[in-house]
Protein backbone atom coordinates (compact mmCIF):
# COMPACT_ATOMS: atom_id res chain seq x y z
CA UNK A 1 0.00 0.00 0.00
CA UNK A 2 1.27 3.42 -1.40
CA UNK A 3 -0.53 5.49 1.58
CA UNK A 4 2.16 7.33 3.15
CA UNK A 5 1.35 6.80 7.08
CA UNK A 6 1.36 3.07 6.28
CA UNK A 7 4.57 3.31 4.01
CA UNK A 8 6.20 5.14 7.18
CA UNK A 9 5.17 2.52 9.40
CA UNK A 10 6.52 -0.26 7.18
CA UNK A 11 9.88 1.95 6.86
CA UNK A 12 10.72 2.14 10.78
CA UNK A 13 9.70 -1.33 11.28
CA UNK A 14 11.83 -2.38 8.63
CA UNK A 15 14.91 -1.05 10.98
CA UNK A 16 14.31 -3.88 13.03
CA UNK A 17 16.63 -6.91 13.22
CA UNK A 18 15.53 -9.62 11.23
CA UNK A 19 12.30 -7.55 9.98
CA UNK A 20 13.08 -7.07 5.77
CA UNK A 21 10.74 -4.68 4.02
CA UNK A 22 8.17 -7.94 2.98
CA UNK A 23 8.12 -9.05 7.06
CA UNK A 24 7.61 -5.01 7.89
CA UNK A 25 4.54 -5.01 5.42
CA UNK A 26 2.92 -8.05 7.27
CA UNK A 27 3.76 -6.91 10.76
CA UNK A 28 1.61 -3.32 9.62
CA UNK A 29 -1.12 -4.72 7.60
CA UNK A 30 -1.71 -7.36 11.10
CA UNK A 31 -1.43 -3.83 13.09
CA UNK A 32 -3.98 -2.07 11.20
CA UNK A 33 -6.20 -4.90 10.93
CA UNK A 34 -5.87 -5.43 14.88
CA UNK A 35 -8.33 -3.71 17.18
CA UNK A 36 -7.03 0.12 17.19
CA UNK A 37 -6.49 -0.58 21.14
CA UNK A 38 -3.09 -2.62 20.07
CA UNK A 39 -1.79 0.08 18.44
CA UNK A 40 -2.14 2.66 20.56
CA UNK A 41 -0.89 0.60 23.48
CA UNK A 42 1.79 -0.17 21.78
CA UNK A 43 2.01 3.66 20.40
CA UNK A 44 2.43 4.36 24.21
CA UNK A 45 4.79 1.72 25.30
CA UNK A 46 7.35 3.12 22.74
CA UNK A 47 6.82 6.63 22.90
CA UNK A 48 7.32 6.20 27.17
CA UNK A 49 9.88 3.85 27.00
CA UNK A 50 13.15 5.60 27.09
CA UNK A 51 11.43 8.05 29.85
CA UNK A 52 10.77 4.94 32.12
CA UNK A 53 14.18 2.90 31.52
CA UNK A 54 17.38 4.58 32.66
CA UNK A 55 20.61 2.98 33.36
CA UNK A 56 21.81 2.42 36.95
CA UNK A 57 23.84 4.63 38.23
CA UNK A 58 25.93 2.31 39.82
CA UNK A 59 26.75 -0.43 37.33
CA UNK A 60 24.31 0.90 34.25
CA UNK A 61 22.23 -2.43 33.98
CA UNK A 62 18.94 -1.08 32.59
CA UNK A 63 16.14 -0.11 35.78
CA UNK A 64 13.50 2.40 36.47
CA UNK A 65 14.98 3.57 39.82
CA UNK A 66 18.53 5.35 40.01
CA UNK A 67 20.01 2.04 41.54
CA UNK A 68 19.57 -1.92 39.83
CA UNK A 69 18.05 -4.59 41.34
CA UNK A 70 21.34 -6.38 41.43
CA UNK A 71 22.98 -3.23 42.90
CA UNK A 72 20.34 -2.78 45.74
CA UNK A 73 20.54 -6.57 46.76
CA UNK A 74 22.60 -6.79 50.06
CA UNK A 75 23.04 -10.61 49.54
CA UNK A 76 25.64 -9.96 46.49
CA UNK A 77 29.53 -9.99 46.76
CA UNK A 78 31.30 -7.51 46.13
CA UNK A 79 34.44 -8.58 45.89
CA UNK A 80 33.63 -9.89 42.59
CA UNK A 81 32.80 -7.73 39.45
CA UNK A 82 31.62 -9.41 36.14
CA UNK A 83 32.08 -6.67 33.17
CA UNK A 84 29.86 -7.65 30.10
CA UNK A 85 29.03 -5.52 27.14
CA UNK A 86 25.20 -5.47 26.85
CA UNK A 87 22.29 -5.91 29.26
CA UNK A 88 20.69 -9.31 27.68
CA UNK A 89 24.31 -10.70 28.51
CA UNK A 90 24.08 -9.99 31.90
CA UNK A 91 20.47 -11.88 31.60
CA UNK A 92 22.53 -14.92 30.39
CA UNK A 93 24.86 -15.17 33.11
CA UNK A 94 21.92 -14.40 35.95
CA UNK A 95 20.15 -17.12 33.99
CA UNK A 96 22.77 -19.60 34.95
CA UNK A 97 22.96 -18.66 38.92
CA UNK A 98 26.58 -19.32 39.01
CA UNK A 99 27.90 -15.84 39.80
CA UNK A 100 26.70 -13.94 42.93
CA UNK A 101 29.23 -10.38 42.34
CA UNK A 102 28.07 -7.07 41.00
CA UNK A 103 28.00 -6.51 37.34
CA UNK A 104 29.10 -3.42 35.33
CA UNK A 105 27.65 -3.03 31.40
CA UNK A 106 29.48 -0.92 29.19
CA UNK A 107 26.66 -0.62 26.63
CA UNK A 108 29.96 -0.37 24.34
CA UNK A 109 32.90 -2.49 22.78
CA UNK A 110 36.01 -0.89 21.53
CA UNK A 111 35.74 -0.90 17.33
CA UNK A 112 38.41 1.93 16.37
CA UNK A 113 37.25 1.85 12.53
CA UNK A 114 33.72 2.74 13.83
CA UNK A 115 35.64 5.46 16.15
CA UNK A 116 34.96 3.79 19.09
CA UNK A 117 38.28 4.32 20.86
CA UNK A 118 39.31 3.64 24.72
CA UNK A 119 37.79 6.90 26.10
CA UNK A 120 34.25 5.78 25.28
CA UNK A 121 34.69 2.92 27.40
CA UNK A 122 36.78 4.54 29.98
CA UNK A 123 33.85 6.48 31.72
CA UNK A 124 33.55 7.85 35.63
CA UNK A 125 31.41 5.30 36.23
CA UNK A 126 33.39 1.94 35.20
CA UNK A 127 36.70 3.65 36.87
CA UNK A 128 35.59 4.03 40.05
CA UNK A 129 33.72 0.63 39.91
CA UNK A 130 37.56 -0.86 39.37
CA UNK A 131 39.12 1.19 41.76
CA UNK A 132 36.27 -0.24 44.74
CA UNK A 133 38.59 -1.36 47.57
CA UNK A 134 36.20 -4.21 47.90
CA UNK A 135 37.24 -5.11 44.72
CA UNK A 136 39.24 -7.83 44.26
CA UNK A 137 38.38 -9.73 40.99
CA UNK A 138 37.06 -8.70 37.64
CA UNK A 139 36.04 -11.20 35.71
CA UNK A 140 36.09 -10.02 31.41
CA UNK A 141 32.72 -11.54 30.28
CA UNK A 142 32.87 -9.67 26.88
CA UNK A 143 32.14 -11.33 23.93
CA UNK A 144 34.42 -13.50 22.12
CA UNK A 145 34.40 -11.22 18.88
CA UNK A 146 37.38 -9.07 17.72
CA UNK A 147 35.65 -6.10 19.39
CA UNK A 148 35.01 -8.19 22.39
CA UNK A 149 38.31 -9.31 22.49
CA UNK A 150 40.26 -5.93 22.04
CA UNK A 151 37.82 -4.77 24.61
CA UNK A 152 39.14 -7.50 26.92
CA UNK A 153 43.06 -6.77 26.36
CA UNK A 154 41.97 -2.77 27.22
CA UNK A 155 40.51 -3.61 30.18
CA UNK A 156 42.71 -6.00 31.32
CA UNK A 157 44.97 -3.01 31.54
CA UNK A 158 43.11 -0.87 33.36
CA UNK A 159 42.26 -3.51 35.85
CA UNK A 160 46.38 -4.35 36.68
CA UNK A 161 46.65 -0.54 37.16
CA UNK A 162 43.94 -0.73 39.91
CA UNK A 163 45.94 -3.48 41.53
CA UNK A 164 42.68 -6.13 40.95
CA UNK A 165 42.64 -10.06 39.92
CA UNK A 166 41.38 -10.46 36.25
CA UNK A 167 40.02 -13.33 34.22
CA UNK A 168 38.24 -14.02 31.27
CA UNK A 169 35.41 -16.48 30.66
CA UNK A 170 36.80 -19.80 29.12
CA UNK A 171 37.18 -19.85 25.50
CA UNK A 172 36.19 -23.48 23.72
CA UNK A 173 33.84 -26.17 22.49
CA UNK A 174 30.63 -25.79 23.25
CA UNK A 175 28.68 -27.87 24.81
CA UNK A 176 27.61 -30.97 22.69
CA UNK A 177 29.87 -29.58 19.91
CA UNK A 178 30.73 -31.67 17.60
CA UNK A 179 35.13 -31.33 16.60
CA UNK A 180 34.44 -31.71 12.87
CA UNK A 181 32.19 -28.69 12.60
CA UNK A 182 34.37 -26.61 15.10
CA UNK A 183 35.74 -23.74 13.27
CA UNK A 184 39.68 -23.31 13.36
CA UNK A 185 40.03 -20.38 16.16
CA UNK A 186 37.56 -22.01 18.49
CA UNK A 187 39.59 -25.63 17.99
CA UNK A 188 43.20 -24.40 18.60
CA UNK A 189 41.38 -22.42 21.94
CA UNK A 190 39.92 -25.64 23.00
CA UNK A 191 43.64 -27.03 22.59
CA UNK A 192 45.46 -24.14 24.09
CA UNK A 193 43.65 -24.24 27.06
CA UNK A 194 43.33 -28.16 27.82
CA UNK A 195 43.19 -28.84 31.28
CA UNK A 196 45.09 -31.84 32.97
CA UNK A 197 42.70 -34.58 34.29
CA UNK A 198 44.34 -35.97 37.55
CA UNK B 1 14.55 -7.64 32.03
CA UNK B 2 11.93 -7.36 34.57
CA UNK B 3 10.79 -3.85 34.68
CA UNK B 4 7.13 -3.59 34.08
CA UNK B 5 7.79 -1.04 31.12
CA UNK B 6 9.91 -3.04 29.17
CA UNK B 7 7.80 -6.02 30.15
CA UNK B 8 4.20 -4.85 28.75
CA UNK B 9 6.51 -3.63 25.59
CA UNK B 10 7.51 -7.58 24.98
CA UNK B 11 4.72 -8.48 25.82
CA UNK B 12 3.01 -6.41 23.34
CA UNK B 13 5.70 -7.20 20.49
CA UNK B 14 5.07 -10.72 20.77
CA UNK B 15 1.39 -10.33 19.54
CA UNK B 16 2.38 -9.80 16.27
CA UNK B 17 2.58 -12.57 14.05
CA UNK B 18 5.91 -14.75 14.04
CA UNK B 19 7.11 -12.91 16.62
CA UNK B 20 7.53 -15.07 19.99
CA UNK B 21 8.80 -14.08 23.61
CA UNK B 22 12.38 -14.59 22.55
CA UNK B 23 12.25 -12.45 19.81
CA UNK B 24 9.94 -9.95 21.25
CA UNK B 25 13.08 -9.42 23.22
CA UNK B 26 15.38 -9.09 21.12
CA UNK B 27 13.50 -6.74 19.48
CA UNK B 28 12.63 -4.25 22.74
CA UNK B 29 16.40 -4.75 23.49
CA UNK B 30 16.81 -3.51 20.09
CA UNK B 31 14.77 -0.26 20.09
CA UNK B 32 15.92 0.44 24.28
CA UNK B 33 19.66 0.62 23.11
CA UNK B 34 18.55 2.25 19.84
CA UNK B 35 18.50 6.43 19.55
CA UNK B 36 15.25 7.74 21.52
CA UNK B 37 14.13 9.18 18.78
CA UNK B 38 13.31 5.83 17.06
CA UNK B 39 11.37 4.17 19.51
CA UNK B 40 9.45 8.24 19.79
CA UNK B 41 8.74 8.62 15.80
CA UNK B 42 7.28 4.35 16.06
CA UNK B 43 5.17 5.10 18.71
CA UNK B 44 4.05 8.63 16.98
CA UNK B 45 3.71 6.10 13.56
CA UNK B 46 1.52 3.47 15.69
CA UNK B 47 -0.57 6.31 17.85
CA UNK B 48 -1.58 8.09 14.41
CA UNK B 49 -2.49 5.21 12.43
CA UNK B 50 -6.06 4.17 12.66
CA UNK B 51 -6.37 8.07 12.52
CA UNK B 52 -4.99 8.85 9.31
CA UNK B 53 -5.88 5.35 7.51
CA UNK B 54 -9.19 4.49 6.93
CA UNK B 55 -11.24 2.37 4.66
CA UNK B 56 -12.88 3.45 1.19
CA UNK B 57 -16.03 4.60 1.51
CA UNK B 58 -16.86 2.09 -2.01
CA UNK B 59 -14.78 -0.65 -1.89
CA UNK B 60 -13.55 -0.68 1.55
CA UNK B 61 -9.43 -0.61 0.38
CA UNK B 62 -7.34 1.50 2.73
CA UNK B 63 -7.05 4.69 2.37
CA UNK B 64 -6.16 7.89 3.43
CA UNK B 65 -8.95 9.93 1.82
CA UNK B 66 -12.78 9.43 1.21
CA UNK B 67 -12.03 7.58 -1.89
CA UNK B 68 -9.32 5.42 -2.74
CA UNK B 69 -7.09 5.64 -5.51
CA UNK B 70 -8.38 3.06 -7.36
CA UNK B 71 -12.22 3.71 -7.08
CA UNK B 72 -11.14 7.26 -8.51
CA UNK B 73 -9.17 6.26 -11.49
CA UNK B 74 -11.97 6.97 -14.26
CA UNK B 75 -9.70 4.48 -16.67
CA UNK B 76 -10.77 1.22 -14.48
CA UNK B 77 -13.44 -1.25 -15.89
CA UNK B 78 -16.82 -0.76 -14.07
CA UNK B 79 -18.11 -4.01 -15.53
CA UNK B 80 -15.46 -6.22 -13.24
CA UNK B 81 -15.48 -6.45 -9.76
CA UNK B 82 -13.00 -8.80 -7.62
CA UNK B 83 -14.13 -9.92 -3.76
CA UNK B 84 -10.84 -10.41 -2.04
CA UNK B 85 -10.61 -10.95 1.67
CA UNK B 86 -8.15 -8.47 2.55
CA UNK B 87 -5.71 -5.55 1.17
CA UNK B 88 -2.99 -7.51 0.93
CA UNK B 89 -4.96 -9.98 -1.37
CA UNK B 90 -5.92 -6.88 -3.61
CA UNK B 91 -2.25 -5.68 -3.73
CA UNK B 92 -1.42 -9.42 -5.17
CA UNK B 93 -3.58 -8.86 -7.68
CA UNK B 94 -2.56 -5.28 -8.98
CA UNK B 95 1.55 -6.70 -9.03
CA UNK B 96 0.41 -8.71 -11.75
CA UNK B 97 -1.41 -5.98 -13.83
CA UNK B 98 -3.76 -8.78 -14.77
CA UNK B 99 -6.98 -7.08 -13.84
CA UNK B 100 -8.34 -3.75 -14.62
CA UNK B 101 -11.86 -3.85 -13.19
CA UNK B 102 -12.86 -2.48 -9.35
CA UNK B 103 -12.00 -3.95 -6.12
CA UNK B 104 -13.93 -4.98 -3.27
CA UNK B 105 -12.67 -6.09 0.11
CA UNK B 106 -14.38 -8.02 2.79
CA UNK B 107 -11.96 -7.67 5.60
CA UNK B 108 -13.41 -10.78 6.95
CA UNK B 109 -14.50 -14.62 5.89
CA UNK B 110 -17.61 -16.82 6.73
CA UNK B 111 -16.42 -18.38 9.85
CA UNK B 112 -19.61 -19.98 11.82
CA UNK B 113 -17.24 -21.17 14.39
CA UNK B 114 -16.04 -18.18 14.73
CA UNK B 115 -19.60 -16.52 14.95
CA UNK B 116 -19.00 -15.13 11.75
CA UNK B 117 -21.98 -15.60 9.89
CA UNK B 118 -23.70 -14.29 6.64
CA UNK B 119 -24.64 -11.19 8.44
CA UNK B 120 -20.97 -10.13 9.18
CA UNK B 121 -20.49 -10.13 4.99
CA UNK B 122 -23.74 -8.76 3.89
CA UNK B 123 -23.04 -4.95 4.16
CA UNK B 124 -24.89 -2.27 2.61
CA UNK B 125 -21.66 -1.36 0.97
CA UNK B 126 -21.36 -5.09 -0.45
CA UNK B 127 -25.13 -5.00 -1.87
CA UNK B 128 -24.64 -1.75 -3.12
CA UNK B 129 -21.70 -3.11 -5.18
CA UNK B 130 -23.21 -6.25 -6.34
CA UNK B 131 -26.50 -4.20 -7.49
CA UNK B 132 -24.51 -2.05 -9.37
CA UNK B 133 -26.34 -1.17 -12.97
CA UNK B 134 -22.82 -1.40 -14.89
CA UNK B 135 -21.87 -4.69 -13.04
CA UNK B 136 -21.73 -7.15 -15.21
CA UNK B 137 -19.34 -9.58 -13.97
CA UNK B 138 -17.99 -10.47 -10.09
CA UNK B 139 -14.73 -12.46 -10.12
CA UNK B 140 -14.26 -14.11 -6.54
CA UNK B 141 -10.66 -14.27 -5.73
CA UNK B 142 -11.29 -15.35 -1.57
CA UNK B 143 -8.69 -17.52 -0.46
CA UNK B 144 -8.86 -21.37 -1.14
CA UNK B 145 -9.59 -22.21 2.14
CA UNK B 146 -12.46 -23.94 3.86
CA UNK B 147 -13.24 -20.38 5.09
CA UNK B 148 -12.83 -18.84 1.70
CA UNK B 149 -14.78 -21.28 0.20
CA UNK B 150 -17.74 -21.00 2.01
CA UNK B 151 -17.82 -17.11 1.69
CA UNK B 152 -17.44 -18.01 -2.35
CA UNK B 153 -20.53 -20.09 -2.37
CA UNK B 154 -22.51 -17.99 0.20
CA UNK B 155 -21.19 -14.69 -2.73
CA UNK B 156 -22.64 -16.46 -5.43
CA UNK B 157 -25.86 -16.97 -4.29
CA UNK B 158 -25.85 -13.01 -3.44
CA UNK B 159 -24.15 -12.20 -7.09
CA UNK B 160 -27.34 -14.67 -8.84
CA UNK B 161 -29.86 -12.82 -7.03
CA UNK B 162 -28.46 -9.73 -8.27
CA UNK B 163 -27.97 -11.35 -11.97
CA UNK B 164 -24.38 -11.09 -11.95
CA UNK B 165 -22.14 -13.57 -13.96
CA UNK B 166 -19.56 -14.86 -11.29
CA UNK B 167 -16.38 -16.49 -11.22
CA UNK B 168 -13.83 -17.90 -9.08
CA UNK B 169 -10.03 -17.59 -9.40
CA UNK B 170 -9.16 -21.34 -10.90
CA UNK B 171 -7.76 -23.88 -8.23
CA UNK B 172 -4.75 -26.47 -9.61
CA UNK B 173 -1.09 -26.86 -9.45
CA UNK B 174 1.27 -23.61 -8.82
CA UNK B 175 3.88 -22.41 -11.09
CA UNK B 176 6.81 -24.70 -10.86
CA UNK B 177 4.44 -27.02 -8.78
CA UNK B 178 5.84 -31.00 -8.83
CA UNK B 179 2.76 -33.79 -8.60
CA UNK B 180 5.01 -35.78 -6.36
CA UNK B 181 4.35 -33.17 -3.64
CA UNK B 182 1.05 -31.61 -4.17
CA UNK B 183 -1.54 -32.40 -1.41
CA UNK B 184 -4.61 -34.73 -2.16
CA UNK B 185 -7.06 -31.79 -2.73
CA UNK B 186 -4.46 -29.68 -5.36
CA UNK B 187 -4.16 -32.58 -7.69
CA UNK B 188 -8.29 -33.40 -7.58
CA UNK B 189 -8.83 -29.96 -8.49
CA UNK B 190 -6.30 -29.87 -11.29
CA UNK B 191 -7.49 -32.79 -12.34
CA UNK B 192 -10.76 -31.80 -12.63
CA UNK B 193 -10.35 -28.41 -13.84
CA UNK B 194 -8.16 -29.49 -16.63
CA UNK B 195 -8.25 -27.81 -19.85
CA UNK B 196 -8.93 -29.57 -23.61
CA UNK B 197 -5.74 -28.55 -25.98
CA UNK B 198 -6.83 -27.83 -29.41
Amino acid sequence: MAEPPFRQLVELLARLPGVGERTATRLAFFILESEPQYASLLGDELKDLHHKIRKCDRCQNYTTTPLCDLCSDSRRNDTELCVVARVPDLMAIERTSLFKGRYFVLHSLLSPLDGKGPATLETPQLMERLSDPALVEIVLATPLTVEGEATALFLTELAKRSGKEVSRLASGLPHGGELEFADHITLSRAFGGRKKLS
